[in-house]
């Protein structure tokens, strides 16, 4: 197992515990680690550390830099206050209650740009890099397992290196990955990547053998990922979804195999993908961040003929049916860093179909995926960004209410802005679609309020709009009443008025 | 000069008179010209339209797309209110008031993106392109003048093309342009730039002969540029800027010649250009939009070695001082099509460090360019989002306050968003400068607060953060304070409280 998970000779003498290797990780250390979506993650090293703060009740916090959400260690590492900073992205719920006391600093950030910020220095330096891998190359070479995500730029930048080398990851994971960095500027190529399938880089993270201080051997398997089951109303937006992209097709400006699809994480993305199973497109590829079940369900019915990502997001099912037979979707499929699965140049040149999942929107198209009445992190804006500004074309998906309709996700202001007016194409909900291409925003305004809105908010809305309108304005506000419908939601915990009749009076 | 000026033979028999070629205009069509930043828009057919409509009172509109905003015929153009719909972005005051009522319905889009539009069929069919030219080449091709916006793109998708012929226009200007068009998708190469310097193109806009249905020759002038004078303020905002560049220079973050510039439209801009002209680097490269008049100047000084934009933007001195002598400069420089210019592939490559204007910021860093009170449109977002987001270096400028200090441009929350905080690395006032990069929202407000904030509104700003800290949140907001400051000025045409003390205590 040795010889063939460790191929470099002269590194198999640098196998230690996790117990051993968490002693290299001192306070205020800047730490870069693999792990995307839960996938991939290093997992026995931060442990082992944790084990070690929750045994001493020493103060320890360091500066926590990954490729996008851990699994259950971002809840470990927050429950034990090691974390003091924390970026560019996290969907743990306990990591997510510190950010929001203001005790975990969290930089939200387009998951393509970090490693460029790391690469111009501006992130400080990267003490120690801990990855995830199927295996170490007669080079040092670092094969990773089912995410790529930042961990090129942390190998190549960090002082030293921690490998954990995954046995639950069959050694057949090899080839799977694509591994380029662009240049550091100010001479830099173009990416070369004009089909999804291109292959343009190598199969293994290029590491300095010397870096490599300790190997770890783990069989720590990665947090599945909790799919959400569409329901009717999903359903009903994926079926939106598709009718539109055919509609597109038949007015030729989609061809017949539609573009690359690019999804973000979530029920309605899911539902649309499961929906390509039964629609009339054939050799369809996807060009994404993440690959959800679906994905392999659309392999399998013969549907997809290439994807590309930097990730896996699975269920426990779909996890050990890839993991088992990686072989027979390994000429499929390329894992490649984040900074080239959402990099603004190969999404636009593709001109990729993106599909992202809106916390609210405004009448004007605003779009907000990250705060929750403005304050409250969610998650972070992943990738939508990288994709929605830069795609062939961009379609955002929200269902029209939340809280059993306490929440209208349609509003006159959207309270953060992650996503603005110029880069939205499409809107989706459950009570339809509004095509926005080319609009002003008083056009916008009507189709998103007509076409989006929950009937039992569509009133207000409009009547928001047409006082607002009346005032003038490109983009008509009343200023005075803008984020009014937030402020009675954390008054009366219903965005719906008490008393319509009399509160419309008095607003009168 | 017919013969030099047309060299396509079979096309010398197609010259017609301005007033005939307006007749080719009819209700309803959609017109693509040429024109950006007021330089090398298409005068004589539309200005001739315009006298059309004035004599006879007919009822006539037309959709509008340019590169960005022409000289004096969109206010014209707005007067006789001959423009039902228009696009990417416009500067005209009388045209900005009827988009403000509502009359005339503009788009305003990132300029990079509108090209990419129009091919992918979201926009509509071009019934016809007017374009200015300095020629016509043997094989129909059109040399652009002083600028090439979205002109190629326009000539590629019209049903026919009318040519202005600017005889002022030296026919020494053939040799500046570079005309490079992306493929359609899905088979698109990468953009193949390197460097500023490259050539990728032809020094003409292709075009099918048989779609020249009318050449005009005219002598109509370039609108001149109002150049704004630097004053004591702006001079300090670009010493700011300089002093920061340099630090990142003896960090090693930006090599000695720093990276290409690209800089907006706008007096801060300007005096950090003019300031570059004593700075201690050299070899200087810009990447740009637009060049202004610095940018000569730069060239003069010996300072900038090479510079690619997609227009001029120059004062009246200064354009007939490089409109007759073309030729000495014509080494140092591009005209490239906007798509290029702002290309996200290739501003993201080379690195640009881009400096754009704020019309307000909020203390997360979030921007406001376009919207006066969230309402009222100013100009549009122009090319300010294709380079912030995808730049090395973003830098947004703004003075602290405006009207005598009755406005703030630092706000608790901006009325509309164009750059969200993960777009911003740098923020400049007359008060200071503030560094961006890496920091949680948190951290930015205080940053910003300290940093840039007039004393005058300082510490109502330092106040509104602390009490929404207070209450929790990554990004602390008091939803119904949030747009107080902008109901205030609405109210009582200040932000300033009238009664501090009072309203103070109240709020508590």
């Amino acid at each position: 197992m040795l010889e063939s998970r460790i191929r470099h000779t002269g590194l198999r003498s640098r196998v230690v515990t996790a117990e051993e290797a968490q002693q290299w990780i001192q306070d205020g250390m800047t730490i870069g680690v693999s792990g995307f979506t839960k996938s991939g993650d290093a997992k026995a090293v931060l442990q082992a550390l944790v084990n070690r703060v929750r045994e001493t009740g020493e103060q320890l916090s360091i500066n926590l830099y990954s490729g996008a959400s851990l699994g259950e260690t971002d809840a470990l590492l927050a429950m034990h206050h090691v974390v003091a900073r924390r970026l560019p992205y996290q969907s743990d719920s306990v990591l997510r209650k510190q950010i929001n006391l203001g005790g975990v600093g969290y930089t939200d950030q387009h998951l393509s740009h970090t490693a460029e910020l790391i690469r111009s220095g501006y992130l400080g330096e990267i003490d120690l890099a801990i990855i995830e891998a199927t295996c170490i190359t007669e080079d040092g070479g670092i094969v990773p397992t089912t995410s790529v995500g930042n961990s090129p730029i942390f190998v190549e930048k960090a002082k030293r290196v921690i490998v954990e080398i995954n046995e639950t990851i069959p050694e057949a994971f090899e080839g799977v990955h694509d591994i380029y960095q662009p240049e550091s500027r100010p001479n830099r190529s173009p990416i070369p990547i004009t089909q999804v399938r291109d292959r343009i880089g190598t199969t293994y993270i290029p590491c300095d053998p010397d870096k490599i201080v300790g190997i770890v051997f783990t069989r720590l398997q990665d947090t599945p990922s909790n799919i959400v089951e569409p329901d009717a109303e999903t359903e009903r937006m994926a079926g939106y979804i598709l009718d539109f992209l055919s509609h597109e097709v038949r007015y030729g400006r989609l061809p017949q195999n539609l573009a690359p699809l690019q999804s973000g994480v979530g029920s309605v993305s899911n539902a649309v993908l499961s929906g390509l199973a039964t629609a009339p497109f054939e050799n369809l590829e996807i060009y994404t961040e993440v690959m959800q079940d679906a994905v392999f369900e659309l392999f399998d019915a013969g549907k997809v003929s290439f994807a590309s990502a930097c990730s896996f997001s699975l269920s426990k099912r779909m996890v050990e049916r890839v993991t088992s037979s990686i072989s027979q979707y390994k000429d499929k499929m390329i894992l490649r860093p984040q900074e080239i699965s959402n990099h603004p140049e190969v999404v636009r040149r593709l001109g990729v179909i993106a599909m992202n999942t809106a916390l609210e929107v405004d009448i004007y198209g605003n779009v907000n995926s990250t705060h929750v009445s403005g304050t409250r992190m969610m998650n972070g804006i992943g990738g939508s960004g990288d994709f929605a500004r830069n795609a062939g074309l961009t379609i955002f998906v929200t269902k029209s209410v939340a809280k059993d309709g306490r929440i209208s996700s349609v509003v006159p202001f959207v309270t953060h802005v992650d996503h603005t007016e110029h880069d939205v194409d499409v809107l989706v909900t459950e009570q339809g679609i509004a095509d926005l291409r080319g609009l002003t925003p008083r056009e916008r305004a009507k189709a998103i309020i007509q076409n989006l809105a929950h009937p039992c908010y569509r009133d207000e809305l409009l009547d928001y709009f047409k006082r607002a309108s009346a005032r003038g304005g490109h983009t008509p506000h009343l200023l005075e009443e803008a984020l009014s419908w937030h402020q009675r939601f954390a008054e009366t915990g219903d965005m719906r008025k008490a008393q319509p009749q009399l509160v419309h009076e008095h607003a009168l």
